[in-house]
């Protein structure tokens, strides 16, 4: 009803300003005016406090930057898009590491001026690294650009699908490869990216997109009533700890990637199971009944995580939550769906309040 | 006098109460009948929840007991030393992971049967393996057992101070050599576990404690006020994060480390150092003056660390704390240093106490 209305335009209003204030802080405090590229180590007060320049975050600023210019008005400032662009251009430069082969992986972390700090071993700099350049080329119309950008999405399905070991990670015969939600559950998110409006991509990669759905429903273990973080290529559960780690936060990010995709093929069932198991799910377990707010990690048998920091609260899980309950219910208007998106918010707005308060007391 | 001298005899009676009830858990619960080595993830309980085999603690297991078994009565029992001569095996047996030129790295991690599940880029899987040989080896007298302690050491030597490309991490250009504390540390505390009534082996590392000893004295910047964990190798302050972080719990570690080699050699001077700076150093800093307790990493001019689990309040390093202070004050005499064993002994022993109530309440 109106009430309804009225309350959502409310949040609008409320998240619209949080996003001004945000943008505004990175635009003035991140930019890097020498060397460019990011800095992303910035404190509240705006100073840089680390020079290091992290990939996923370069890549997802020059994402941001760029899907803000061409999607909103209000952002489309050519402040906006000259910054993408100078951070797409540091990436491009410096965010691939040579190897013997040519330019290979991307690093995970590099110097203010760009030389490698650091490589991980898993695919998530490059799928950052994707994000970024696609989302730029659909503004400039830079082919070369968006190839650039397929082409490490080709690299990066290779690795996944045939063969790990330009990853670096020496085969160990206790470890054998699993099943981790992170891996489809980024590359079903890459696939939304590079297919938008396309019809020929989005055919290149039809394939890709089922097989991910297919093994992001293989977390849906214990009869139906649990995620779990990581399971075995054919879909069982695996022993110990590793088996019975329960990441809610991971959970409902996919299940937001599996919503946007079910909407896309008016798949009802998928619909459902996006949100029945993967936002239900883990909102129901994760949530910290006590103090409120969604725990990193968990075990599904309720030993305790090894992860040290299985306890914290961190906030970009609850975004994510937010946007997928706030998806959720724009489709189904499902009333249940609304009162999860106010809570969630609730919550995380009043820590920010909180830690405001504090900061003031402190002064 | 006569009241601090009962004090500390009850706290040893206390100390004593905790490490029979601590020896009698893990003998009775940790040890794998059927595949040998030892579980390493108990619950309260006692109930194995994974049965990953983690080197470190292996090797720990094995050094524990071969430590009590030679050096106090009570535990002098065939039990103990047959567990840690079978835990030795288990670990002679799976713990090295072949390379192409022969036994290579220790993994950091084994599957219950022994099969390698992580290898990690660093030496200190390696130092256990050499601490559980070399304790062991005083006992059974086995030749052998003493030279792999010994061959493993010579290798770990090379990596530190020659060439580390075996540890298998790839040179990046912004990620030039530094030293971490970490590494001199447990290179000191295995000089003096490998030449404890030897002469000849204390002659053949003689060079290598005084530079492990120097290596731990670049750590001490800021004009004298501050340990950090990490330096240049020429000893100055690295730039960022890296730079600034401090371990209150590693930098009391060393400070133990430091005054055990200070003591045998009768270095007053080194002996002061060890108590000044690495102890009460990071006591000031490191301590909770709201909650009580260490806190794991800090940022020396107060941002808060990238480490997720900085506040945590860990168990070992206040027992290493503990052994830090009650040295010091045994070989000094000084209230002052009783105290601060007083103070932190208080605050672990509370802490067991509450969780203890809360279980109870939640049966």
């Amino acid at each position: 009803g109106t009430m309804t209305a009225a309350l959502l335009e409310q949040y609008r209003e409320r998240i619209r300003t949080e996003l001004d204030r945000v943008v505004d802080f990175w635009l003035k405090y991140s930019h890097d005016k020498e060397q460019s590229g990011f800095f992303n180590c910035l404190g509240k007060d705006g100073k840089v406090y680390d020079e290091l320049k992290y990939v996923w975050l370069q890549g997802r600023q020059v994402w941001m930057y760029s899907r803000l210019y061409r999607t909103m008005e209000r952002f489309h400032r050519p402040e906006i898009l000259d910054a993408a662009k100078s951070g797409a251009a540091f990436l491009q430069k410096f965010a691939r590491v040579q190897a013997s082969s040519g330019p290979g992986k991307c690093a995970f972390c590099l110097t203010r001026d760009g030389r490698a700090v650091k490589v991980q071993r898993t695919i998530f700099s490059e799928c950052f690294y994707v994000m970024a350049m696609d989302e730029l080329s659909r503004i400039t119309q830079d082919k070369e650009m968006q190839a650039d950008a397929e082409s490490m999405m080709d690299r990066l399905i290779f690795w996944v699908q045939t063969d790990s070991s330009d990853l670096g990670r020496p085969q160990l015969p206790g470890d054998p490869p699993i099943n981790s939600m992170a891996v489809p559950m980024m590359l079903l998110c890459l696939v939304d990216q590079l297919t938008e409006g396309r019809t020929d991509v989005a055919e290149k990669y039809k394939d890709l997109s089922g097989w991910c759905v297919e093994q992001i429903l293989q977390h849906i273990q214990r009869d139906g009533k649990a995620i779990l973080e990581n399971v075995t290529l054919n879909g069982k559960e695996l022993p110990g700890c590793q088996g019975r780690l329960q990441n809610p936060g991971h959970a409902l990010e996919a299940g937001w990637f599996l919503l946007q995709y079910a909407l896309k093929k008016e798949d009802a069932q998928l619909q459902k199971t996006a949100v029945d198991k993967f936002m239900e799910i883990p909102f129901h377990t994760g949530w910290d009944k006590q103090h409120g707010g969604l725990f990193y990690f968990l075990d599904v048998d309720g030993h305790c995580p090894t992860q040290l920091e299985w306890n914290m609260k961190l906030w970009w899980p609850h975004c994510e939550a937010l946007i997928a309950y706030l998806m959720a219910y724009s489709h189904s208007r499902e009333p249940l769906l609304l009162d999860r998106f106010k809570q969630i918010y609730d919550y995380t707005f009043r820590q920010k309040r909180e830690m405001k308060n504090k900061e003031g007391k402190g002064k």
